[in-house]
């Protein structure tokens, strides 16, 4: 199994890239990598090319760049040719920390949508308070406009991986919606939960409303990708805010308040590794013909690493070849009828 | 100036809705308030009737009732007299701390609507970091669907009250999207955009993401009503599960924590005041021929009395028949062109 790793992608590329990259080389030795990105800069933190070999290349997408404009025209970026040689089947899956938009386009233009899936969707994985699994919300932002159909897709390659990835025998797939009685939301959303009911092979469990997607109502929560955008970043906004006000709060009250935030201070800690999910790796482009996966750019090499894991997961289980198949019979016996 | 107010709604009443319309009554001397309700129960908590009246009613609205079904059927609610009484002109606005969606209805159905507004809004106050007078957003919820014209016409609304109420001279409207740049979103977001740019008289700043509406960016965020619910939700639920585990981690992390949280309690405490939006009142549903605010069900009096303040401060400056002229005016505009 070879994975193309795009190693000029992130804040901190491709030093953490190459130190999780290693330490993934060294825990599964079944596992072949190809760095994309500068050569030198590459080596000077790469300590054994045990199974990781390098193809050079100056040019890189930025998080800057206007992303489908990037692909076209910086065809040698390290981005496009990790994604050209998962096209040619020169690697299974392909990752990277870059330009989110960018890596969108490149899953969908290079590497390609499985045929019987109408548009990818993004998937990443959040915390919640009840289980260190998380869960997987889809689509947070793929996509601008859904249709009823693309929700039940999502619905069935989520549920495939979270049984693939994170074990979970019977996934609770919800739905996304403003209220949780089934005749709830706007029309795209109420047929999308006629069709989610009557979809086989899934746990649907209803719909959740996003107050509660970090409480673990839910394994996999459907969304089409404008409202689970919105979602996700005030979920992110939320916490990210509360955190650096709580720590400012400790921080400027004086030396009575500081102390006492000494002692407390591994006990927030713990707070905040609930929070952490790197362990779940990073966003699936799912509905391509191999595993995208998408870390976050300030991603550090333990990310890389359970990022790698969340391939390697992926390719043993053969988990996108199962959703092929799944759509097929499907497929198949709408014509039987 | 006469407040219609529901006396039954939310979960402390009539005793918290007593004891703020009593302040707020000894405090602004040319305000009346009709109470409706249980008048034993309102008499138990009533120390002075100076400018309060009561309407005996035994019938209520409770949270649980499907609402359009509980506005037809219980006509002789407290919220529905209440509606009654606004939509007869005997009260000049009305204030409930219960059932949102029966509130809803009852604004539409009863009070009626401002002709040249297609749909009303709902407007809550959230909390920024960086100014107490936080951001109005809306619509979080009234409406599942959206034109991009009304977007418009919320924003339109939305300025004139941040003007009014919040005493903003030029308030920044900001439409919720997912992304800054202006061709960002699905279609819907993209007309928004467009009319926005387009309409004269408000401070129109562009696109906000969701994971900025805490941050202050912008003084009113326009956004259609399912993504707004999706994202004012994900907001409340995200700082309700870090604030409970925060303090689970404070005080169950064995005795030395605990004293560093007794150490701290004070500090954090200014945290969970910064997130303390009740001083803006309640979420107004704009776009209704008379001002009706919706109160969180679990407000305390001093939440009442502000939102007495809130519909006060809308009577006095005309708020409502300010946006009913501006309509007018565009509407003879676009006539005579």
């Amino acid at each position: 199994m070879k994975i193309a790793v795009d190693a000029m992608g992130g804040d901190n590329a491709p030093q953490v890239i190459v130190e999780g990259i290693e330490k993934a080389r060294d825990e599964w030795t079944d596992l072949e990598f190809v760095l994309y990105g500068d050569e030198t800069k590459i080596k000077k933190y790469l300590k054994n090319s045990d199974r990781i070999s390098i193809v050079h290349t100056d040019e890189e997408i930025l998080g800057t760049d206007e992303p489908v404009k990037a692909i076209r025209s910086k065809k040698n970026s390290s981005m496009v040719l990790a994604a050209k040689s998962v096209k040619a089947k020169e690697a299974d899956a392909m990752l990277s920390l870059g330009n989110t938009g960018a890596l969108l386009a490149a899953g969908i233009f290079i590497v390609g949508r499985i045929k019987q899936v109408e548009r990818p969707a993004l998937m990443p994985t959040l915390p919640v308070t009840n289980s260190a699994l998380g869960v997987n919300v889809l689509d947070v932002g793929a996509n601008a406009e859904a249709k009823p159909t693309y929700l039940q897709q999502w619905a069935v390659m989520g549920s495939i991986y979270a049984r693939d990835v994170k074990q979970i025998k019977e996934p609770r797939i919800g739905l996304l919606n403003n209220g949780t009685e089934e005749d709830k939301g706007d029309t795209l959303h109420k047929e999308a939960f006629k069709l989610l009911s009557n979809t086989e092979g899934i746990n649907f469990i209803g719909n959740v409303e996003s107050n509660n997607i970090l409480s673990g109502v839910a394994d996999v929560i459907v969304t089409d990708g404008f409202t689970g955008n919105a979602a996700l970043k005030a979920t992110e906004g939320t916490a990210t805010i509360l955190l650096k006000e709580m720590k400012h709060a400790l921080l400027n009250n004086g030396f009575f308040t500081k102390m006492g935030a000494a002692i407390v201070a591994p006990s927030l800690k713990g707070l905040r590794d609930m929070f952490d999910t790197s362990h779940a790796g990073g966003a699936v482009l799912l509905g391509l013909k191999s595993p995208v996966i998408k870390a976050h750019g300030a991603a550090d090499s333990k990310t890389v690493f359970y990022t790698v894991k969340q391939i390697y997961d992926m390719l043993l289980n053969d988990t996108i070849n199962k959703a092929n198949t799944y759509f097929e019979q499907m497929n198949k016996k709408d014509e039987d009828k």
